[in-house]
């Protein structure tokens, strides 16, 4: 499996608070940690030429992570096409944290994906609502953050194909925090935690979730649909 | 549209305390403010004859309203069976707070339908998470009920087809509280809030949901399925 | 409830099998026997400035009802930046055979929307798989309709919400031929016959359906969500 | 993993057609081509004490899978009963043909079961409607099968979570055929060919599937949900 960690990677390089915490930037934590496991992981960024999504790049990755929360509007229409039409043709997604304004996301959801936020460094419990679902192996009935930015609902979604993890808020809102999409012959999930002012991705829980939502995106040999004029009736022999 | 609010009807024989909220009883109460709507409402309670839902009432019911709680186990099988029956072939059924634990509602599911429950007089609110949903007319972007009993997940229910409401709990949980089945012709609304020593009945909002959930699952006219064996293959023009 | 009846009208001008189908052109036909229900309806296509769909249009029509075919490309991108504004804001959208491919349902979608076709005078069953959905009030197990173009999986859809139909073909195929989504405050419901060369839009059963799917996406003053910054923590009680 | 491969074994002791095609019978074919892919497989049938699935052997299954056509009737309840809280416990089902009928499944579903049905020799089609499940891995578009018993909608299951592949026959109908559903922590998959008087479960396509169906029920760790009375509100740091 081969793996693409694309980060913004643009407060790592202005806000110091970010760059202590993640010295090798949040790709480079959460590329570390996916290594544990033996997954082949490399990383791209928003400031390579083409953000580091090349077609060769892209034709090989079995699974791109994507965090970026301050600079979407930079990411180029044709990169966004590319990675679209390649979640279609099978490449699963993995969306954290403000990833969910990305354009990738918003293209594949079909809505705004608008939500409410706060920060306020709240405690967040993430509580597990599908405990049959594989991303939950290895944690507990919920994940407990002890300070992270808030989201809350409404969370301007398509109805979720499953939704694994509500959130809970110390300010009074909720989120659905962990939700799956199927997309063509690809595997979407989006993961909520991340702000990137809190150590959040160097939670083991954190880590496993997102270990296990790699591995569930990852397709391997589905089969491929066929598109278009079908063969002419004559040759339909339920038809003669 | 024909409604019956069923009722165990035992707190408010032996606690002043809900039958001084609910002095026509938890049925009465929701019965008056249905009536509102002009709907033809009726009440049924477990210690009537047949629990009240005699095969004339069933048959002539198409919305039940179910509000149980400590004495789900005194519910007859062969009545739990014929209700069963008729939300099958298309009544509607509005399951109210611990109506969760209620044969009925645990034989329409296949689960345990358990939960995690705390009485400490908390803070709820419950979150829409469907806003285009006809249950969700004429509320706000949630409800906000000063004092409720805590429901908290895992709540053992299947994935609902529709999720509408999630709860927040001052404590630190939180729950579905507000979800659609379909089984058969028939549809199922859950709907979490109304523990008997709180007057939340009373409370306009949740009327409106629970006015809007009546209607919701009520049926008018859908097809009626024919199952078994059909007919013989001779006389399908397509296989000649 | 104001209905708005859309239609590219290209094939009605150039094809005398169409015109003569449809002489007041599919618009026309479909307008004509939505109004049997007292429904209030107008008509728009794409050749009337902005495609007959101004801001006015738009911010009074509850219910869209969308045919299009050969001419997808000519609508322009801020037309359906607009009406996709709309449908998440709430307004209803019925969607019809060929409009698979419009732009709209792309969007809405985030998928290709591509599936299988043939013309072939088949027959076309389209059994209901949701017997409890009002969509099939009044029709029975099956819709038949003699001759229709075939429309084959896989449909690059996303995941309905609800499936209400799946048809049959004679040549071998089946399709997902009546499906429903939320996106926002607004319901969508696709919905597969109507090739413009058969009169399929005067079948009473498939008038039914088209009836009562406008009526089940349209929408009644659900909750509106508010986004964006939340009010400062220190204005939440719970967190003092 | 152990796997075990529950068949009612009725059919291959009184009729030589079935005895011919299955000489091991259908649960030593099925437990043949799991063989192939090292899983560990038991069998269990229903003349067996306890019908072969005693506390210890259901203690230690981790997928169980199930086949029974005539004699669903004769399964003992408190058999039913164990095999159903070990699925909400993880225990994954894979339930095939007409183990629709079966007690286990029925339970799980909450609903009949019920189906229209035809032994005609039909051709029948499954075709892939969600090309991004594991359970399609490894085969084509659709699986063909020169002759099989028909089985038609509606089919009287709630909303599966997950339709993967819906299925064509020559006679006019079309089936549900793939399903999945989430029951607590067990993950249930369905599958409609394998009347026993056809040679279906020889098919390397169907035994693909259900390969993939049983590594895909596998329930590996999840979490494990606490119910009942939380604890006081007292010991909850946010209420304090």
């Amino acid at each position: 499996m081969n793996v693409v960690v694309w980060n913004e990677n643009r407060h790592e390089k202005t806000n110091p608070v970010v760059s202590d915490i993640y010295p090798k930037g949040i790709h480079g934590a959460i590329a570390d940690f996916l290594r544990e496991d033996n997954i082949f992981v490399e990383t791209a960024t928003l400031d390579e030429p083409e953000h580091g999504l090349t077609d060769k790049v892209l034709s090989e990755t079995d699974v791109l992570v994507w965090w970026g929360h301050k600079a979407h509007e930079e990411v180029k229409e044709e990169v966004v096409e590319k990675v679209h039409k390649r979640v279609l043709e099978g490449m699963g997604l993995v969306v954290l944290h403000s990833g969910h304004f990305s354009k990738i996301f918003k293209k594949l959801m079909g809505t705004t994906c608008d939500l409410k936020w706060r920060e306020a460094d709240e405690k967040e419990r993430l509580w597990v609502v599908d405990p049959s679902h594989p991303i939950t192996e290895g944690i507990g009935e919920y994940i407990e953050l002890e300070k992270e930015e808030m989201y809350g609902e409404h969370f301007d979604i398509p109805t979720p194909d499953q939704l694994i993890f509500v959130s809970w808020f110390e300010g009074g809102e909720v989120f659905r925090s962990g939700s799956t999409y199927q997309r063509g012959k690809g595997k979407v999930f989006y993961f909520r935690p991340g702000h990137e002012t809190y150590p959040t991705y160097y939670n083991k829980e954190v880590q496993t979730v997102i270990k296990n939502g790699v591995k569930w995106v990852n397709n391997n040999n589905t089969p491929t649909p066929v598109y278009g004029n079908a063969k002419p009736i004559e040759e339909i022999p339920e038809k003669k």
